[in-house]
This record gives C-alpha cells, structure tokens and sequence, in this order.
C-alpha cells in the first residue's frame, strides 16, 4: 500500500515519541537510530565530554531509568513512568529519601498560567535536581513529607550528531537542520527530524541534482556549535541557502523566521513559496528566532539559514509542555510542510539567470506558442511566456522572475522548459 | 493664416485616414510619401521579403483592391470599399464564387462584445482569408449560400520603413518610433506618424540642438525588428531616451508604459512631464507593452525606450475597431500630445548635471536676485532660485532638481539661464 | 548652590538680553566677552572690513548708540532705549531733523499681521535708515510732522566671531556652530550661545574623548561665510557630524533639519536620539533651512551639518519679533535641548561598528549573563543583549544596531560594556 509522505512521517513520529531523549545520552542514541532506519546512508558521529566547541563545552552525558514522589503511604505523585517530563531535564541522581514538603517544593516546576499541562523544564549547565508536574499537581500535595527517588546519571561520555550528504553536480550546498534532543513532544521535537528523513529521500530520488544536500540531526544549541566547531569553513564556502526545520507538524499556521538582513537566498526562495502556497504565512524577523538559526546566523557565522514552522514554536500554546502530543501534528499538517519544502528544493535547483538567445522577441507563432491570429483580448496564456522572455536578460534569476511576474516558481518552470528545449534560452 | 500644431495634425490625420495600410504593401508607402511631403528629409527604406531579421523571417507583400460578400441576389453584405476593414489583414486572394454559409462563416471575424463594430482582424504569417463585420451583420446573414471574392495579391516584394535623422552638437541620441501599418483607424495609427511630424519640425526648428534626434516610421512589430536587425549596435551605443508615440490623438487621458526596470533616462523625464502636465496620468507596468516598445526593450535589446499615448492601446474601448476613427481625435487631442513631447525635448536638452561656481551660497543681493530689506515671510520667489542653489551640487541632473524641488523643468530653466549669465553656474 | 545646566544657561540668556549686537560692532564683542566668562577657553577673531569671503565682502562695522521719533511736542514715539528693535539693523546715521509724516513713513517698518508686536528688520548690504514699529503705533502716527534721530556710525571695521577647539584622542571632529549678531531677542538668539556653553563644559569634563571638538559662534551668514572661507578644507577632512544651534530655549517642540540627503552621521544621530528623546519630534526638510545650515551644506562645503531646534525658526510666532523675549524661553527648555545634545555627544562617543570575538554566540550562563535554568517565558532582559551579540558582525554602528533592535543608545551602552569587560567585542 502506497503511503503518502505526510502518513510516513507521522508514523515514524508515533515509533519515536515514547523515547526520553536529552542533548547527550541513549535516548538521542537510539531515536537517530530509529530514523536511520529510514535513511540508512545517514552517520552518526560522537563528540566527548569536555571538547571545547568554540565558547561552550560539551557536557557530560546524562541518562535516566526512572524518577518519582510518593506519599508516605506508597501511593505515587509523580512518575518517569507516565511522562518522561516529570523528570528536570539534566537532573542529578536523587537516592530514594524522605524529604519535607517545603524542601521538595523549591526543586518542583509548575506552568502556573496552564495548569492541566507538565512544563518541559532543563537546566543543562547547572546541576540541580528536580521535578516537573500540573500546577493541579503541585496545589494537591498537602502533606509533610514525601519519599523521592531519581534514578539518572550523569557522567563523562558523547554527545551524539547525524549527518547525510546528498552529493550533486556542484559542491554548492542546499543544508537542512534539525534537533532531536526533547523528550516526549511531538511538534516540536519530532515534527522536524520526520520532516528530513522525506526530503532526503526526495532529494535522493531526484533524476539529476544540481545541489550538494547536507543533512543534520543535532541536539539544539550545543549540537548545532559542535557541528559548526567541525565544519564552519567549509559551509561558509558552499552553503547557499539553508533551513532549520522545526515544529512542522500541526497544521495552524506556515512560519519563517528570516535571516538578520532578510537578504540571502534562502529569505528569497522560502518567501516566495510560501506567499504563494499560504499567503497568510507569518514571517517572523530574526529578533524572534530561537532555534539553530540562533547559531547558524549568529555574528561570525553568518550562514544564509532561516526556520521554517508551520506553528512557531513560541507562539503555540502547547509549546514546550505535555499538550504538545501527537494530537497536536497530523500526517495532513506534515504533508504540507513537506509540500513547501519540496517546492523549494525545485525552485533552488532550477534558479539561474536565464538569458534569451536572441536580442528581439523571438517569433513564438512559428513554433506554435503564439495564435496565428491577432485579434484584441485573444493572447491569453501565451502573455506570461512573453513577460518571461522580456525579463530574461540575465538580470534576473528565475526566483526573482517569479516575484517579478507575480506567479509561482511552479507555474515558471514549464515554461523554462519550453524555452530551453527550442534553444531560446542561454543560462 | 497659422495652423496650431494640433490642426495640422488633424488635417494630416484626415489625408491619411482613408488608405488601407498593411505591414507591407503600396498602402503603407503611399501614407509614407504623404507624410515626406511634411518632412521631406525623410528618407525611405525597402527590405525584401524573405530578408531574415534576428528570429524573423520578413513576409510576402500583401497588396489589396477589394473585396465583398453579396447575397445571391446581388445585395452587398459587406465591401472592402465601403470599409477596410471588412477583409481579414493579409488574407489571401479568393475567386469570385459561391459559397454556403456555413463555410463562409468560418471565414467571418466579429467582436461579439462590441456588436455594432468591425473588428480590426490580420493574419501576417498564416496564410488565411476571411471577413470582419459587425457581430449585427454576421447574425442577418441567413441565406444558404452568399457569393465572395477577395482581389488580393501575396507575392515576394518589400517591406517599407521611414528615417529622418536630424543631427545635433553630439553623437547622443534621442529617438522617436511610431508605426503605419493598420488600415482606416485613427488614434490606433493616424495620430502616432502624425505627432512625429510635428515633433520632427519642431527639432528642426530649435536654434541649437545638443542631442541628435533619430525619428523612425515602421510597420509594427516585423518592422521595428527590421529595423533592429540593421540599427541595434548604433542604437545601444548611442540612444540615451526613446519614445513609442501610440494613440496620442484623443482627449480622454494622458499615459506611458514604463521600459522593463522603470529606470532609463526615458523614464525619468516622461514621469517627470508627465506629473506636473497632467497629475493624473496613467503610468503602466512594462507588463502591459504592446506596441514596439516591446522590440526596442526586449531582453538583449535593452534600449531606453518608453511608449507614449493618450488613452493607452488596449485600454479604450474603440482600439482596434471601426469605432476608432476620425472623432475619436481631435486638434486638441494632438495639441496636447504635441505639447508634453515638445516639454520632454526641451527638458533633455537642458538636462545638465549643474554644479555651483563656488563653495557656499553667492550673494544673490548684490546681482539684484534678492531682497536687501530682511523681514520674516518676504522671500517670496527667490526660495526657488536658493534651493536650485543649494542641490547643485553636481549629483543631480536637471530632471533630478526638479523631482527634488517639486518644480516644473519649465520653471526651472530660467533660473540655470540666469545663473548661467551670472556666471554662477558650471556644467 | 549647584544650579542645573538650565539654570546656568538662564542665567546667562538674562545678561546677555539687553545688549544690542549685529552682525558687526560692540553689541557682538561685549556678548562675546561674557560668554567667554563661562568658556574663556574660547579665542576671538576678528575679519576686516571689504575682507572678500568667497563671493561675500565683509561689511563696514555698524554702531549704534540711540534712535528716536518725537512728536513736534516732544513727547516720545519710540526709542531705542526701550527697545532696541526700533531701530533697522544697520540704519545709517539720521541727523536730528524735522520731518513730514509721509517721508517718514516710507522709512517705517510693522508686522501688520502681528500688529502688538515690532518686527525685526535688517539692511545690511543696502544702505537705509529706518525705523521698526508695532502697527498699533504706526497708526497712531497722525500729526504733519516729527523729530527724528539716530546716532549711528557705519565704519570700516571689524567682523568679529568665537572659535573654542577641545582637542580628543583624534583629529575627527564633531562639530557646533551657534550665532550671536540679533538685538534683543531670546529663542531665537541667546538660546543658541547659552547651550552651546553648556555643551563645551560638557565635553571639557568628559573623562576621554575621542573626537576633537570644534565650538564656533559667529554672525549669521556672513559670519559662517568668512569662517568657512578659512577653514573650509580643513572641516571638510575633519568634521563627522555637526550641528547648527538655534532656538533651542522654549519647550513647545523638538525640531531638526536634515542635511541635504538625510544621510549623513549627523542626520543619523540626531533622528535616532529625537526619535526616543520625543518621538513626536519635527523633521523638517534641506528646503526649509534658513540658519547657518544653508552656509555648511550649500553645494561645494557639503559638509554633514544639521540644524537643532526646540521650536524652529520661522515656525513659532513670537519669531523675529519683540514678542521673542525671555518669557519665551525657560531653564526647562534649555534644560531639555541639552539633554538631546548631551546624548548625541554620548553616542557618538561610542559609535563604533563592533564585532563579536568568536563565530557563534558566547555561552552567557556560564558568565552569569543568563539564566541556568530553561523554561519557556523567562527570558526576560538578557533577549536586548543576545540581540545585540547576534548583530554585531561589523555592518552595523552602535547608531544602527539601536535602529534595528528598536532601543535608545543609552540603553545599548551598559550592554557593549558589559561586553567588552568580559572581552567578548571588538572594535
């Protein structure tokens, strides 16, 4: 039975989301495993504890069995079990005590302004312990004192990182980012790496491919400054445009955050197909980005990446708490960012400066592209060919022909096809 | 007794107007001969059929005496002699015969949205016969049978153009283009060749001229590109504004097509006279080039060139019918016209980039330019003269002070000739 | 006691008020020496008499000692002695004589639009006498015949103007032009000189500096004329930003004038200050200067000068007239004109294009600059500093990364010491 890539993705998000994943530790290990299933030509690489990775230092590696409170009487509060966001992210082991109320309230984190729902709570670079739970949760524990347990560890080991690359025609690259660091969420978290294991494969199946493709699963913030301590020199020579791909899986809205100056390549192809395929997409400026762009765009950096969302994470309300659960993304909201990501990868391939072969118009009506007959009100479809080839004086890329034009990429392209096979198109 | 512009234009227009012109053909070359009898150093230009220009491929000559369709009974339908319109443009000759209706009817052209006017119908480069009528004429027609003939000819011969170059202090160009090839239509054709008569005396008339003009008659489209084919070079090197002159001869509007970027000198000083002869002029996109102005800016071509007119081809409701003829100009019409070309001419010659004598502001008192008594509010007309001043800086173009001071060139130019005097003012 | 700046410039507005200047003559000397009380750092010059000053010649030196128009009965009219405006601005000498109404009144100055009030008037290259009255008493002016007097001298002698360099770490200057040359007039005269004292004081207590700082105070006109005519080259090589200040002293508005091209250093700096200081701030136009800012920006001197206002010139009613007293301006006012000028200066001090040290962000936590522990929502103020890190890539200046991240300069400041303290920025 043929799957649709949007079922696909969302049936990989399903395998993956019961797995408690941090920015080192198995839980990252074992999902990029899971899609390597996917995209076996994918590699896994492992960065030690304590490598200096430009300002940062990579941390230990932490790993958890389990974490819970009970009343004195054995009956549970809260366990790993239920939900792995029960535990603080990055907690230090916590042998089974008992401890007072008001002790274990100073380690317990509550969203107070959504107070059905877990808040997803880390402290990376700072040990600590803790305990995540409902607001509800927290106001009901009334008594004085409750048994505690925290079974992780954390202790010299790897921080972990995927990479593919597509080769193409050229060493001019077409890069895509994602993370896969936060435990059980389904947008944002899964959304993205589910979002890259079908692109790869589209990429892959491509006839001809005039991009190098560069794939990579990192966990956030830490993973995309390792990545970037290996490999900055050569993506700032070949990366022509690049996406971090992250919370794509609802089907709310379609986001970008743009570049610092809104000017690269990859502000002007993601732009264009998105006011075409979602006009009310909302463009967000870089003073709201807050993934691996962060680092991507930083100063020094400077590569051209933007985010693509379909709800931004931020600016939804389940982000970064328990709500944000499979019933949050569908195979319908992953499709369509799948959509627009294909047809940017289509837009990039086929983005030249065209230029017509001839000075004057050519005659289109003895190769059958133009009426033989000239009445008035009677061009037709034959106009957008003629604006094409008007603008087709090597001034423009085809990118800019489409804003120009004020048509899709996808509606340009047969029409540079035409063009190209009646060798009227130098490019 | 003395014509205005705008009556010797429409007196041309009325001599011109009942001859069936064509792309090629005696009809275009003796509404050429009538035009040289004004400007007789008009020099004319034959190029054989078959010549190849750029993509093209110049057509047979079509040559035409008539033409009709007559009931069985003898009653004319329709007769090339009461309109010419009534025979398809180009259309091969057809032998006196009878014909069923049915496959006459596939021969008839009307406009059914316009059903009292004949539509103007050709057929250049598919050899084809037909009639145009009335959408009315066409449903009378109910007989069975109906008796046509075309007395056409569609053999090897010319296509004609006209060139008048008038020679100025240099080598820059400036370049006016109009076309004569559609048959009795009057703002549709007549007006164009009509301004460039004028536009050519008054040129010749001028006491000095810094610019040579370059002034050219062709059929559209196949003769623009004829031109090209010998000129392009010349042009590109030397053609610093150009103008399509089409439909100029009403009263209804005043409008241009901007060149492909909207940034020529053309441009520049069309946009210009424009906003201040007539605030409320239609400015359109490239994307609604019609006329030649698509050759002369096609992509490789890339000359300077806007088109000029009145109510704009395409946008008036008689273009390209019966219902275009001589009311729809008039003197005034033309005068108008005349007069924003005549404002253009003298803006180009003038336009300078200005730059002032001296650092910081002369003593304009002391030339008598300036008020000696000093008393708020009493400037008055000098503060034009001082903003001149101030922004001739040699930044600026003459055409760019005016659209910096809000000013007419008109009122501009006699500050730069008193300044001039003054020696004030360097160029 | 400590007075504010306000206060001190007050003070000073109300010792320099009774004083009749012009642009030449004691009345300029004997302001000048006061303010040199304040600022004795400050050097006079002085410019002969038929000295030529670019297109200019300088005038023949105007004293003036008194001036009356008596009834036959002797009873007053005006005097000079209670208003100074009574008399033109270099009125040649009057003899005591007798006089018919109708003569006299040909020499007699109102503000008919303003008739309580006695406008200001000059005559300075033309050589008049004359008198300046309300209109209310010109009216009253009914008898046959009057006395009348004015005991003035129109000499060779001297121009005379201030000049103070507070030499920086460099030869870059920022630059303040005032000037001093109107009678007894508040806003528009004292205000200027009495901030610019303020200003000096400011920068002489400035613990490092790295602009040299020019102050000039000169007649209008004629006296920037004869300054520029000596120092133009050098200013020309030297000045980044400068600033013309003139009615600077109510507290109505904040006004400023754009250079030429709003897009100079000082345009720069001044609409970003204004834009936080008084968001509701008046831009006006090049085209509506009318103090010295004609001189510095006219075509060929060129140099980046802006004009300052609270109310500006020509837009308060009070201008020109007696009605421009003290009560118009207030140590609030003045109070609030410095503030602006003082942030300017500030900001300037630090404008630099900074550049982050490392590619990719710094890790903050680690240095106590963000939060160890990570939950949505708790941002908070470190967001303003992670902007500034990500822009700082060396395309920005401290004047355009406030634009982008939409902040005052003062508040961007504290961050690029923090910054530079924890050696993470380089200039």
């Amino acid at each position: 039975m043929n799957q649709t890539e949007g079922q696909r993705m969302y049936c990989l998000a399903e395998r993956l989301f019961p797995i408690c994943r941090s920015i080192t530790g198995n839980g990252f290990r074992s999902s990029l495993e899971m899609i390597r299933e996917v995209v076996p030509e994918m590699q896994t690489y492992e960065v030690a504890s304590g490598t200096q990775v430009f300002d940062w230092t990579v941390p230990r590696e932490w790993n958890i069995r389990g974490g819970w409170i009970r009343r004195t009487s054995g009956e549970t509060v809260v366990d790993f079990k239920d939900c792995n966001l029960h535990v603080l992210g990055y907690s230090t082991p916590v042998e089974q005590q008992r401890i007072s109320r008001e002790e274990l309230l100073a380690h317990v984190y509550t969203q107070p302004d959504q107070p059905d729902w877990i808040p997803y709570v880390t402290s990376y670079y700072k040990e600590r312990w803790g305990f995540c739970m409902t607001e509800h949760q927290r106001q009901a524990m009334q008594d004085e004192e409750y048994d505690i347990c925290i079974d992780s560890t954390l202790e010299d080991g790897h921080l972990t990182y995927g990479e593919l690359i597509i080769p193409g025609e050229t060493e001019e690259e077409i890069f895509f980012s994602t993370y896969l660091c936060h435990p059980s969420m389904a947008n944002n978290e899964l959304s993205g790496p589910c979002l890259m294991t079908e692109l790869a494969r589209y990429v892959d199946l491509m006839e001809s491919r005039r991009y190098t493709y560069r794939f990579v699963i990192v966990p956030e913030t830490i993973g995309s400054i390792a990545y970037l301590s290996r490999h900055l020199k050569e993506m700032q020579q070949r990366v022509k445009a690049g996406f971090v791909l992250s919370c794509v899986g609802d089907d709310r809205a379609y986001s970008m955050v743009s570049t610092k100056y809104r000017d690269t390549l990859a502000d002007r192809v993601l732009e264009n197909v998105l006011r075409h395929h979602a006009p009310d997409y909302k463009r967000y400026s870089f003073m709201e980005r807050a993934s691996d762009e962060r680092q991507y765009g930083s100063a020094g950096a400077d590569l051209p990446v933007c985010a693509f969302c379909r709800s931004k994470y931020h600016e939804y309300p389940e982000y970064h708490t328990s709500a944000d659960d499979l019933s949050l993304i569908s195979a319908e909201g992953l499709q369509g960012a799948f959509d627009v990501m294909a047809k940017v990868i289509r837009a990039l391939e086929k983005n030249r400066h065209y230029r017509m072969a001839m000075p004057c118009e050519p005659q289109l009506g003895k190769r059958g592209l133009y009426p033989t007959i000239s009445q008035k009100n009677t061009y037709g479809d034959v106009r957008l060919m003629q604006h094409f080839i008007a603008y087709a004086d090597g001034r423009n890329d085809l990118i800019g022909m489409s804003d120009i034009l004020g048509k899709p990429i996808d509606q340009i392209i047969p029409i540079v096809d035409k063009l190209v096979e009646h060798k009227l198109l130098i490019f």
